[in-house]
Order: C-alpha cells, then sequence, then structure tokens
C-alpha cells in the first residue's frame, strides 16, 4: 500500500523547493521535509522523479509530483477547501500563470547575468534585468500583493526575489530592486516578508550568502 | 464597452497557435481567426499582448490572454460545461501539466538540432530527440490518447508533432519517429489526426513543406 501523507524534496538554498513549503503552509498541511544533498542524490528522489531528478518534488500518500509552479497548482487543487492559492475567476488565473510563466523564462533568464558578471557588464545586464522586473510590477499596481489583499500563486512564485535577491546584490556588488527604479516591487518584499508563512521557512540569510559568494567566486573564476 | 465574442490570433504555420484553435473547436466555441503577419505584426497583437508581443492570442470579450498552453487551459475553465479538456482529477492534471512541461522544455529543444543539421551531426541529434520522445511516450502507454479514451490536454500540446514532424522529416532527410523506435508515438499521430476538431484547422502541407524547406536552406547557408 503507498505511504500516506505528505513528503517534500527539497534542497535548503532552493528558491524553486520553498514555493512548495509556502503553498503547504498557507494551506496549514503537515509535511515532512526532506533536505537533498544535490551532488549525491537519494535513491527515494531519483525513483520518485526519473525523468528531470530534480527538487522539488512533493509526494502525496505515495504518489509523486515534480515541478515547483505544477506542485504549487496540485497543492490549491487537492487541498481545495483551505487558503485559496489560485484566483477564483478562470481569466484571473490565466493572467496569474502568464506573469508566472513571464518571471520564469524572462525575468530569471534577465537576472543570473547579474550574478556571473562586473563593471560595465554587470551594469548593462542590471538595467536590463531591471526593465523585465518593471514589466513584471505592472501587475501589482494598486494591489497589495500580487494575488490582490493576500498571498496567491503569483507571489509564491516570485516570492524567492524578496529574499534572494538581496543576497545575490550583496554578493554581486548590484543594486536591482531600489526604491528608484522598482518602488512598488521594493515595498512588496517587506509585506511578503512579513506573513507567517512565509518567514517561517527561509534559509538562513548568512549561510545562502556564505553559499552564493562561494558560487559567484567559483563563476568568475572559471570565466 | 468590451468587444463581445471570441477571437484568435495565429499564423498558419505556426504550432503553438493551432492549439487554440484545437481547444475552441473542441469545445465546440465559435471563434474569428486573424492569421498574422509576423514580420508586420498588427496593432491589434501589439496592444493584446505587448509583454511578449507573440501568437496566439485569445481575445474573450475583449479580455486578452497570451500564451497557447495557458490559452488552452483558459478555455477549459471558461466553458466547462462542455467538452473536457484537463483531466479531472487533480494528480492527473498534474502529470498532464508535467508532461506538457516537459515536452514544450526538453523535447522542443531536442527537436530543433535535427532541422539545423546534416550528416553525422545529424545523426546523432535525431538520436538525443528519439530519446526524448521515448521518455514522453511512456505516457501513452495502455492509452488511445495522451488524454485516455479522448483528446486531452496533452494531446492539444504535442499535437503538432503529428502533423510538422513528418514535414520537419521530409525536409531535414532524417527519420526521428519510426515504428521501430517509436511505435506508440506513430500510431497515435494517425490516431490524433483522424479527429474531426484536429484536422479541421490542420495547415495545407505543401505550403508547410515548402515553408520549412525554405526556412531549412536559409538556416543552413547562414552556417
Amino acid at each position: 500500500m503507498a505511504e500516506k501523507g505528505v513528503k517534500v524534496f527539497g534542497m535548503w538554498a532552493s528558491p524553486m523547493a520553498i514555493r512548495v513549503e509556502w503553498a503547504l503552509r498557507l494551506k496549514g498541511v503537515e509535511y515532512e521535509y526532506v533536505d537533498e544533498d544535490l551532488a549525491n542524490k537519494s535513491a527515494d528522489l531519483l525513483r520518485y522523479n526519473p525523468v528531470t531528478k530534480k527538487v522539488p518534488v512533493l509526494v502525496h500518500d505515495g504518489k509523486p509530483i515534480a515541478e515547483s509552479t505544477i506542485i504549487v497548482e496540485y497543492i490549491d487543487e487537492a487541498w481545495k477547501g483551505g487558503y485559496p492559492i489560485m484566483p477564483a475567476d478562470p481569466y484571473e488565473r490565466a493572467q496569474a500563470r502568464f506573469w508566472a510563466r513571464y518571471a520564469e523564462d524572462k525575468c530569471n533568464a534577465a537576472l543570473y547575468p547579474v550574478f556571473t558578471t562586473t563593471g560595465e557588464a554587470q551594469r548593462k545586464v542590471v538595467h536590463e534585468a531591471q526593465q523585465c522586473l518593471k514589466t513584471l510590477e505592472t501587475a501589482l499596481e494598486g494591489k497589495k500583493f500580487f494575488g490582490g489583499d493576500a498571498v496567491g500563486y503569483l507571489d509564491i512564485v516570485v516570492g524567492w526575489f524578496a529574499h534572494w535577491l538581496p543576497v545575490i546584490e550583496e554578493v554581486s556588488g548590484a543594486s536591482v530592486v531600489t526604491d528608484e527604479e522598482l518602488p512598488l516591487m521594493k515595498a512588496w518584499f517587506d509585506r511578503f516578508l512579513a506573513v507567517d508563512a512565509v518567514k517561517a521557512v527561509l534559509p538562513d540569510r548568512d549561510r545562502l550568502l556564505a553559499a552564493n559568494k562561494a558560487r559567484r567566486e567559483q563563476i568568475l573564476s572559471a570565466a
């Protein structure tokens, strides 16, 4: 018989895996967390996600689901009565999915070079990342959260910006999300990080800083 | 007041835009189709999709939605009573979304080099594309369609393979989806193309062949 309960396979510094924990905590679902060493993945992870072999994986009553944004939608549907993660209206749902895809495909790709460059080259990519985030920021206009009055799907998908970007900025010596350039997003960082379910599982800032510092040095020395 | 009705902005040879038409036809929804010249996009397309400026765009009672897979989910939710596109069960829905993402991210990327290479290099990428499709093919095991007994979300997302891949194979002089290597997928090609809603909007094969032949020659001569 399949194992009962909810299990999350994550990695402490993964900005994708934390989405699953945020969604479960917003729903009030209890879960067991398994931290993976990505250099030495567990047999369970490889068995539950043989296709991409990536974290996060959610295992619900023995049935595995992979891909963080898909897991978040699953959590909303499987625990339907609880906290609403997706907007109720089909059009609003499509908009939330559109912006999530935009953030994943465009903004993540625009942000990564900030972490891997210096000097003049970095100034150029910082500007490009800001343009991408400014477009995303339009989805916040007139609202407290991307989800409206409360944290929703899009907040969960882009939520890592609030905790990870200031760390990446510090490590890279660059300013991306500033009061001048991205005031709505900057203010949302504070509001999002103050939500109980969000702050309960944030990775330790110093540890994240050290890991990202080491990673940047490795990338820059290999370049 | 917002314009009433359903409008689709597509491009005749786009394997992404046709998904929207398939979904609407399965639902029995009438729509107006606008064919875009991507070298000279209409003011309407740019106004309805200012963020990515891409086809397809669905406009429903004046409200625009972009990104083909998001549009297909929207159509299923907005015309909820009709033909079911997404599986009813949340776990099955998550699996359909997972495979759709896998096909979009991995298989499309693995297939493209088949179109842009020749000789020994092409033999290598054909093998890689087949490996990707074999993994996807596991989702067809024991079923008539990816959606089960009838065409569903995943069939719509990967449906372009059935009409476009044989054209790409002919143009590129390569065999990817064969009875030996991918028997379930090959048989599914025939079943999928026999569905009324599917065949009603397929682009003319000769025209598609000519367009892809010209495109391949352009890419190879620039290489």
